[in-house]
């Protein structure tokens, strides 16, 4: 049997590693590229390329940036005596989002999974420590998804900071128990942050 | 309100003009782009520009090609004198998936769509003409769309091609009406092949 050709077949093979896209929808893509400015399907290509060479982890918050410091970091607007703990770099860019946060960031780049074998160790906790030691932090608010990993992980966090005799909160009501945190809507997130209760 | 960096907004540009990806589809794109290795991304930037640079039109049928002559075209074992007129090349696919059809083919690259702006002259009607004069073309099965547009198409072809004493069909029963033909299933097409009927 005939199929599409050899190049096609590995374009469709690579897309269908990406989430979402299944055989149909990849196909459907490679007609729309087939079709398109080659100007175009250049500039998707080499954006791809370029977002894996140049998009790193700020060096204090671990957020996606193209510097060193990521632009939050470097805001000199941005209150740097609070910081909010997330677990990913989605999750920052959802409470940037609801425009309320005025503080900074710790992405955690992950989160406690027992079951999945992620322990506090793969996680950038020494990191946001030596913060909170050097940056004279007074209030840390645990954003970390309502989910069971995401709780687990903020109770680790609770454990390890409540001695230290800063302001620790936890994201307030608002957000519906079970879902991740990246997909909640900008008022709720407000809310969340407004209503932040202490541990 | 700061987003994400330059090199992630402008991947998502790209990506939200591919068919079926919407900005969060985008944004869940990128996240796995971000996790995955280098190499499998190099892999996917160059495939998706190889693509483009290597596949073209097959110069006697107009499928997709990678060479000046496609595979169907060049299988000594296809029957040249039976030829299978399709809108596009994902039809050629869906027929071959069906695995019963043993001619060969004939891509317009489109159908008539006078609300478009779209005539004969834009289709590859008159390389066909000319294959029927010169190959000795005995059958003509008419596989175009079961939509407006392809039942046009098929009426214009049949005008066209009735005075030159060939056998003129299309495709059987089968196909539901007001559906394209590259959704079809692989039976539907099979006994829609079977069962077609002289025009």
């Amino acid at each position: 049997m005939l199929y599409y050709t050899d190049s096609i077949e590995r374009l469709i093979n690579s897309l269908t590693k990406l989430p979402g896209i299944g055989r149909r929808s990849a196909e459907r893509i490679v007609n729309y590229i087939l079709g398109a400015d080659r100007s175009e399907i250049n500039i998707l290509s080499e954006a791809i390329k370029k977002v894996k060479e140049a998009v790193r982890f700020c060096k204090i918050c671990n957020n996606l940036s193209e510097e060193e410091t990521c632009k939050i970091c470097l805001d000199s607007r941005r209150h740097k005596d609070m910081v909010c703990v997330v677990e990913n770099p989605s999750d920052v860019l959802a409470i940037e989002k609801a425009a309320y946060f005025k503080g900074v960031y710790h992405v955690l780049l992950g989160s406690i999974a027992p079951l999945e074998g992620r322990g506090p160790a793969d996680l950038k906790i020494d990191s946001l420590l030596q913060r909170i030691k050097q940056d004279n932090i007074q209030e840390v608010i645990i954003a970390t998804d309502a989910d069971t990993e995401g709780e687990i992980t903020a109770l680790y966090l609770t454990e390890l900071l409540k001695p230290k005799g800063i302001k620790l909160m936890r994201l307030g009501i608002g957000i519906p128990m079970g879902s991740n945190l990246e997909y909640a809507d900008a008022t709720t997130l407000s809310k969340a942050l407004e209503s932040r209760r202490p541990i």
